[in-house]
C-alpha cells in the first residue's frame, strides 16, 4: 500500500517539524498502512479492479493494526477520559501509543482512526479525536482512510479521504493529520478480498486495557 | 410535542439575548417542533410506549417541517457554498431561513438539521452546520433530535440528544443550539406511527434553489 494524499494541519506541521516523538508517531503510522499487501505474502498491494464495491476492508486494516501492534507496539481501544468516565457515553479511540523520550520526562499521546464505516462515521472518528485534543488527552490525532481510487473498489459505502476532504479545515487551529492510501497496482486477474472476516485467522487484539 | 432539553453555546446565549432576528428564529424552531402531534388531529403529541423502536419518525419530522416551510417560510435544502461550490461534494442544510430587519439593512440566515439517521449521522450534521458558521453562510446553527426517553421507542438506532451530548462542547465558541424534543405523553393503546412514508401524503417541498 502506498501513502498518495495526506492533510496536515499547520500545528501538525509546526509539531512533526518540532516535535522527534510525534515525528516518530507519523513516521509509525505511515510505516504500518503501507505494510498492508494484497495478494497475501506479496511485498505489495495490489487491488482486483474488475468491479467496483467488490473487496473486503477487513484484512487491508487487520494488515496494519497487526504491524501497529505487534511490531510497533501500539494497543487498541483507548477509552478517552472525557467519554468513558465524565460524560458516560462513546467508545474508544481506535489505536493509541504513547511515545517517551529517552530519560522517560516527556511524554507524546498519539491517537489513530482507521475509518472504514461510511461518511457519517468518519465524521464521528474526526469529532471524537478533536474532543480527545480539546481535553488534552491526545497531543497528536490520525486518520486514515483510503483515497477514492481505491475506495471505489472497496466495500460499499467505505468514506473516502475525498469525501472527507471539505470537512479537514474543521480541524484547523489542531495537532491534526488525515492520511488517504491507495493501492500500489490496479489488476482485474487478483484475487478478490473477501468482504468480513471470512478467512482471517483470529487473533487477540492489543487492547489498552488490558495492559494497563 | 415538548422541548425537553436544550444546549446552547454561551455565543449562542448571548446573540438571543441581543439579536431579534435570532431570537425570532430559534421560537421559530421550537414552535414548530412542538407542533408535531400525534396521532393525527390531536392537540398534543402521545407516543405509543408499547414497544421500543416499534414507531416511525419521518412523521414527527414532516409535521414539523410543514409547520416550517407552509407557515413560517423556511426553505428546505439550502446548499452552503463551501460545499456545492467550492468543494463540490455535500449535501445541503435540512432547512434554512433568512429573517430580514424592517428597513432589509440587516438579514441573518438561520441553518436547521433535524437529525434522524444514526449517531453518526448527527455527527455529520454537526459539522456541517459548523462549517456553515466557520465560513460565515450562516449565523446561527440550530439541531433538533429526540431526547432519549421518546427516541428509545423510535426506529432502530435514531440518535438521541443525550448521545450527542458528549460532543456538544466542540460547538463552543460557536452560536449553536441543540433542542432536544419529547412526547408530551406515552400511551400503551395510541396508534403506532407507521415507518417510512407509509400513509403521508405527497407534498412538494419547499427547496431553497426553487424560490431562489
Amino acid at each position: 500500500m502506498k501513502v498518495d494524499k495526506e492533510f496536515k494541519t499547520k500545528v501538525a506541521i509546526n509539531l512533526l517539524n518540532q516535535d522527534p516523538l510525534l515525528n516518530q508517531a507519523y513516521k509509525e503510522v505511515k510505516q504500518a498502512i503501507c505494510k498492508s499487501v494484497w495478494p497475501e505474502g506479496a511485498t505489495t498491494f495490489t487491488i482486483n479492479n474488475s468491479e467496483k464495491k467488490s473487496n473486503g476492508v477487513v484484512p487491508i486494516k487487520e494488515l496494519c493494526y497487526i504491524h501497529l501492534e505487534e511490531f510497533l507496539k501500539w494497543f487498541r481501544e483507548k477509552p478517552l477520559k472525557v467519554l468513558a468516565e465524565e460524560k458516560g457515553k462513546g467508545g474508544p479511540i481506535d489505536v493509541y501509543k504513547e511515545f517517551s523520550s529517552a530519560n522517560g520526562l516527556i511524554v507524546k499521546r498519539v491517537g489513530l482512526e482507521f475509518e472504514t464505516g461510511n461518511i457519517s462515521s468518519a465524521h464521528r472518528s474526526l469529532n471524537k479525536l478533536k474532543l480527545g485534543l480539546d481535553r488534552k488527552e491526545i497531543d497528536l490525532a490520525i486518520i486514515l482512510l483510503p483515497v477514492h481510487e481505491l475506495g471505489k473498489y472497496l466495500t460499499d459505502r467505505i468514506s473516502t479521504y475525498e469525501e472527507l476532504a471539505p470537512y479537514f479545515e474543521l480541524t484547523e487551529g489542531m495537532a491534526f493529520i488525515v492520511i488517504g492510501f491507495n493501492a500500489d497496482a490496479f489488476d482485474n486477474t487478483v484475487e478478490i478480498i473477501k468482504k468480513g472476516k471470512d478467512g482471517m485467522s483470529d487473533r487477540s487484539i492489543k487492547t489498552w486495557k488490558d495492559f494497563h
